[in-house]
């Protein structure tokens, strides 16, 4: 008889076609669910893969639009990095495959789900805490912490030789000597020779960005137009081209960066379970966006509900990363930030070049600058003598201060 | 009778050449101080322009060695940058300056101190701050904010009248159509034709820095060396050159960063007295030295002292912007900011390219980065299975919220 | 001919008395206004004498009810606190009064508003940033920072010789050697013998609280029903007396409050423009409110939620007592807070006895607490074990800084 | 063969009594250790006790001062307070315990130490993330997340009957319906019939504490006198009576507090395992410091200062309440804190009354207080007009914000 019914999070990959094997051995009943959310995959191949291993189901998802939408652009509208470098791409696919995961469970009455992520690192809770978080019921199988599977599969040839003996095709060609991670916003590389913190990257890492040193070499030009701090619109200034659906704009922005190497990072960061590690990360659209969004978020937004806003992305890129896209916190500082978004209206140009982004100019009908304000030319609705009081008070507590300290040297 | 001593921050310009000859006629008498922070300046033509103008004294300062370790430095620690972009380069000076000018007054028995900086600007405040501060009893002059000054010269045209009548060598070449500000840190760009925030900005118009488009075809690759959060070291690895003290570092970093490009930006940014304005800034040695040592930081930082500093970090570069750097709090977070970069010592290795820092590598005798512990080849002192009781109790939270909401929803 | 009109913020003392005299001296028309937020006066004589003293035209407006829903209601969800002591009562009352204050204006066509705050103060600074904000052309006269004013009247005699001369009626009774400011929410006391921050306030300065020495020798037993983190019910246990709106509500709890002395602290404070000042304040509904407010929004808001209001609540107050009520960023921040107490519903039991409030119970349909889960006598939805992995995984990096640390320490 | 030596946290209570045996029967020498933190215990007994029940060693360590000097007064320097209401009295004594639990361990060549806290509350995570920090390799057996222990002894009944069959003395009194923790900073009770978050606490469970109904009708007047944030005596002004070190002073206070029933509270917090508990507390003496420390410390901490130290404050309460104060950020934290108090030296004079405490005055020869300048009679140092700029500048922003939301309403 059936423990019951597992949908299990499959790649197609050796890892979780052992998995789904295994958890067929320890007597369940397996549906396989492959969210397509930007990957280069044959997803064909895997579900013919998942089928002939046994899977009872099998669910290959299109969840490209709804990532785009529903979990890059509010990231977008924070701001949101990760220890000032990291523009999250991992981490934001994960809720979005996992909410996903748990819809299928549901449907398909299964009390449990099942993922390959290992147990150091922080995918397992961004996965999970998703799926606690939507389904407080459910049941997770995590093998690569469960002591009789790990310990099973302690190397790369155990799984190998159980690929083998249980008719799991395996790889063909040779592992590269890292893992990685890949979707729409970005390609993550870790483990291996990357551990070493001191190693450099391979120049052949990397797939989704060119060197910037074979990078063209005249700079792209766009415009991206942002509304309510979303970008609505892309045009390539030159060729006048212009991409206006949310996934078409980013994928558009990927290409783009892509072709001039923008947004390879090489970082240590520090991990929710209190390690750190080394991640490689190439971004090119998020990249540019998260530019282009800046310029014209600080056009438009009145300094204090900016500064309240920057502290509140702070905070939503650490929910971000640690996992907790489903928790009450981050609901109400999505709400918070779109909420602080709302003049955020214009359009900014930029050039892509070389691995870098420069903003040109930007223009906005929302914008707070007041030309004839600030202009050093004509004197606008402003009367310089009031800086004088204003410096003056701004001195009142430096002035004691100094006082004090005087008065204290003066005694000692 | 003379109405008093002012110190007068002179640069040598028509303007402060103007308000020189003014303050005379006004009944005061006049010292000039003109600091050398790395601007481009001939100087002793400056010494002899006051001297000719009737400066009762001239003062000629090269504080760049102060510069860099005093006020560059610690702005590196707190990897200072105000709202997100700007790294504060002409921010950072103002304080230095002012300090001088201070030490000055006080040693002439000045009472009155005087500048150029316009009404609208930040400028007013970072040098007045920084006077009251020290000088709590000092009177200001400052010409840009009395009527009977800026009624008399509305335009360049009313200065260049007052110059030649009152003998004033008058600047033959025609004036850039924008105004700038330089020092070693950076040059910033302003005002003119860049007041209207989607003009691009020309491309003759940076100084310090080539051209992203015609800088060298290949990288340099640098390993910089930290010490309590501060560079010791540069060393070009190919050439094998390298500087030791601050000063030689941090030329050495313009020249390499000028060379590729490195540190542009175009922004709007928020002034202390609530106008936005746009900036174009050029920061070549600054931007390397952000990028690096956020960089080492990171590596030998715990993360949650990090994300304390970090804040504190967005705080002090609001109080350097706003021109509190002599101001109880900005001590107060300088000495928070550098007891948290007792460990922070180490190398990284970077490559600079075509406009851009590359981050390559990084090692460190202090590192928090525990190779073994982070592997996913070993398991290191680390059981996986913890990592399921971390997750099901960071879910106790969400998983109640949930059934509230699910109770929520039922009732209603 | 009249230089324009004024709308005169009228207090029907001696003070504005002559103001607006003085006004009229000066060329003015002057409309003069009064606001009733809930503080003892007779309205009706000070129409009569604002009309004797030549106003144009004289506004009496009560607006309690929307003193209180309108502005310390939001106050309350807010936890609005400055410096951890002061609840705000005079900075929450200030928005109010100019808002209306500026509504007579734009309706009369007075290009002028003035009011008789001082110019050390922070009420002139949150009248007129109200004035600014809501009517950015207006022009304000402030008497007390015009050279013209306040060195013709430098002390209390000259404001009576003044009255004298021109027929402006003279209190008959001694002033209080303190200056002191009431509305429905508190009454504060500053100033004269006060200034002294040692001199330990006097027994008979206190109006609107009981001394707690006097104070009923038992307690009154409240039970107060909150919706959306506003009180909309408010029981007498024993007595079975309720009140259900705003105004009532509120004016009810000054009189429990006030029968018990609840609500008085005497403190320093930061004022805005820099300087300390000793304040002592009596405000008794608003203190029993906050302890009952906190008491049922930590029984219903997620703990990370509250914790970002938390730090909103903070931002807030100091907005409120600056002055900024009236401000983008405010705005936004209430809009956050707001949406934080969507489920802050409940009641709380409280008693309230010699000057303190003591919270008794509290219950809520939208509560997370959960009984079972938290027992110790059931072990309900939670494994102990789990709390195994929880710690060790917190503890990662405490055994890494450890390691680190001791490392160091063998080496040295 | 012995498993090894454990260091045993012992109350002398039945459960911990029951572990002690327990431990023996699962075949460990245990080593028993009680310390001294000021609750009231008969320890000789108690020692009696554990050498009666089989204890190795027993170890009763009078640990109270240093309980005042190193846990209780930094505590008061950040003025920790957690969620607004909880002064932290349990969490702050557990670092003190488990640190010497730790030394013990170490020195008596222990590889475990264990404890009797239960498995849902927060000190089990206290005490361990102490012990492994100090102590990294440590090994912790806590029973009551054992599930052959706690499956074992599910209700007191089973821990009877453990305890008479093992010669384990058993109470003869009638259990407390709650459970309590005790110690020189306070006492904390909850569970059992105080689960019920709406029941209110019986009159009869406190015992540090008087009833503010039963305590006496006159005042207590003292004066504390504060060196960098500590007390450093205490005075009773009408008897004359003083205390001057950290153990006597703080006695001192809870007698005084305890006399008049001060710093009861019931509140529902949130524990660190994501659940809301219901918890009441007395800390007198603790409350009354707390109060005056506030009161000294903005009246000499200038207003920036104070307000980062706040919020570090905010975050060292969370730290605290959480465990992690052996933590770098919470070394971290403490050592900004200490640097904050470096000016806050003083005297407050206060009357403590029927639960209540009164700041009266305070007095101190660094205090940033400037009588003059803030005076109301006498203009000081200060130029009011100056105000009248600093409004304007001030409201740059505000009135830009109207210009545009005016512009766009006017245009829809």
């Amino acid at each position: 008889m059936s423990k019951g019914t597992v949908v299990l999070a499959y790649s197609g990959g050796l890892d979780t076609s052992c998995i789904l094997v295994w958890l067929k051995e320890e007597g369940y009943d397996v549906i396989t669910y492959l969210a397509n959310i930007g990957q280069e995959e044959d997803f064909d191949a895997a579900k013919k893969k998942a089928e002939s291993l046994g899977a009872k189901k099998v669910f290959i998802e299109d969840l490209r639009a709804e990532f785009v939408e529903e979990f890059i652009w509010p990231s977008v509208q924070a701001s949101a990095i990760y220890e000032d470098r990291y523009l999250l791409g991992t981490s934001v696919a994960r809720p979005c495959i996992a909410r996903r995961q748990i819809q299928i469970a549901r449907q398909e009455g299964a009390q449990y789900v099942s993922h390959g992520a290992t147990g150091k690192g922080n995918d397992q809770i961004r996965f999970e805490l998703t799926c606690y978080a939507l389904y407080p019921e459910v049941k997770i199988i995590a093998p690569w912490r469960i002591p009789e599977f790990y310990n099973r599969f302690v190397g790369r040839k155990d799984l190998m030789e159980y690929a083998e003996k249980h008719g799991i095709p395996v790889p063909v060609t040779r592992k590269a000597p890292w893992s990685m991670d890949a979707n729409l916003m970005h390609i993550s590389y870790e483990s291996g020779i990357l551990e070493n913190p001191k190693t450099h990257a391979p120049a052949d890492l990397y797939l989704m960005t060119k060197s910037p040193e074979d990078a063209p070499n005249s700079p792209d030009v766009l415009e991206i137009e942002f509304k309510k701090g979303v970008p609505i619109k892309v045009t390539h200034i030159k060729e006048g081209k212009s991409k206006d659906t949310p996934l078409d704009i980013f994928s558009y922005l990927n290409e783009i960066g892509g072709r001039h190497g923008v947004g390879r990072i090489d970082i240590v960061e520090n991990r929710f379970i209190g390690m750190k590690s080394r991640g490689i990360y190439e971004t090119p659209g998020g990249t540019i966006l998260y530019h282009a969004h800046l310029d014209i978020e600080t056009f438009t937004l009145d300094r204090e509900v900016r500064r309240i806003k920057q502290g509140l992305g702070v905070k939503f890129a650490e929910m971000l990363y640690n996992g907790f896209w489903y928790s009450p916190e981050c609901e109400f500082v999505r709400h918070c930030i779109d909420k602080s978004q709302e003049s955020v209206d214009g359009k900014v140009q930029l050039s892509v070049f070389k691995g870098q982004v420069y903003i040109l100019g930007r223009e906005s009908p929302k914008s707070l600058y007041n030309e004839e304000l600030v202009s050093m030319d004509v004197q606008g609705d402003y009367d310089p003598c009031d800086a004088s009081g204003f410096i003056k008070i701004n001195a009142v507590r430096l002035r004691e201060h100094h006082r004090l300290q005087g008065d204290h040297r003066s005694k000692h």
